[in-house]
């Protein structure tokens, strides 16, 4: 695929979770609720312009991903969503949302947070993440 | 698929645009963005849990509606999201954005809003959408 250089505000505002050669994975520094990127590789911003065997692996690592925040973070409802208004880098939220976290039913974009990870919980979530994933370690970066 | 009987508070949120066996287009009331709502015809209330041919279906209607709004509503950016924290019956949002609109670079979720749309407005989205889908006016309700 293209030269891939992750978008300076989502290296700021997230963690970097694993990276393959076609997407990364980051987790948002938000703590309050489960909240995922997926970021393809790609210099397409729209969705519906990505071709359509792309897009069919993408909605597979949606599903695993939403599969994963659903039963590891206990969610009761995934919020799946491409916005792209700030950041014009196609990446894909995957947010668990809990009856109990503090925006409940609100949205998540643009709320101010104090919670936020630790090393060790940042890489309890790689282990189980790159485990459910089906991938070698290598891929961690 | 199921009988199918759309949530009332969609209902009142919205303007049924197209009505097919499978799914239904909504046009939100809210005039200040052009938003758009995809109701496909399920029980299910994640994405994830639907069945690859299903989403392959969805994903199709999403690419469609999408382009629809890129070209008939001179979009700067297309937001595709499905929430369900309020109304859990699934639903896509399509939202054309412009940069100029009142909430750039804002979600829309949750926001107040005056502009509404007329009939005669209504009468040519629809007639525009039922168009570009390639289906007949039968379709419309």
């Amino acid at each position: 695929m293209t030269t891939f250089s992750l978008d300076e505000r989502l290296r700021k505002d997230c963690h970097v979770i694993i990276e393959t050669d076609s997407l990364s994975y980051l987790l948002h520094s938000n703590a309050e609720v489960s909240w995922f990127i997926l970021v393809p590789h790609t210099n397409q911003t729209e969705f519906f312009n990505l071709r359509s065997s792309i897009q069919n692996q993408l909605c597979e690592q949606i599903n695993l991903l939403s599969e994963f925040v659903k039963l590891h973070f206990d969610s009761d409802k995934i919020n799946v969503a491409t916005i792209g208004n700030v950041v014009s880098q196609m990446h894909i939220h995957v947010i668990g949302r809990r009856r109990d976290d503090v925006y409940w039913p609100d949205v998540v974009w643009g709320r101010e947070f104090d919670k936020t990870y630790d090393s060790a919980q940042l890489s309890l979530v790689r282990e189980r993440l790159t485990s459910y994933l089906g991938l070698s370690n290598t891929f961690n970066i």
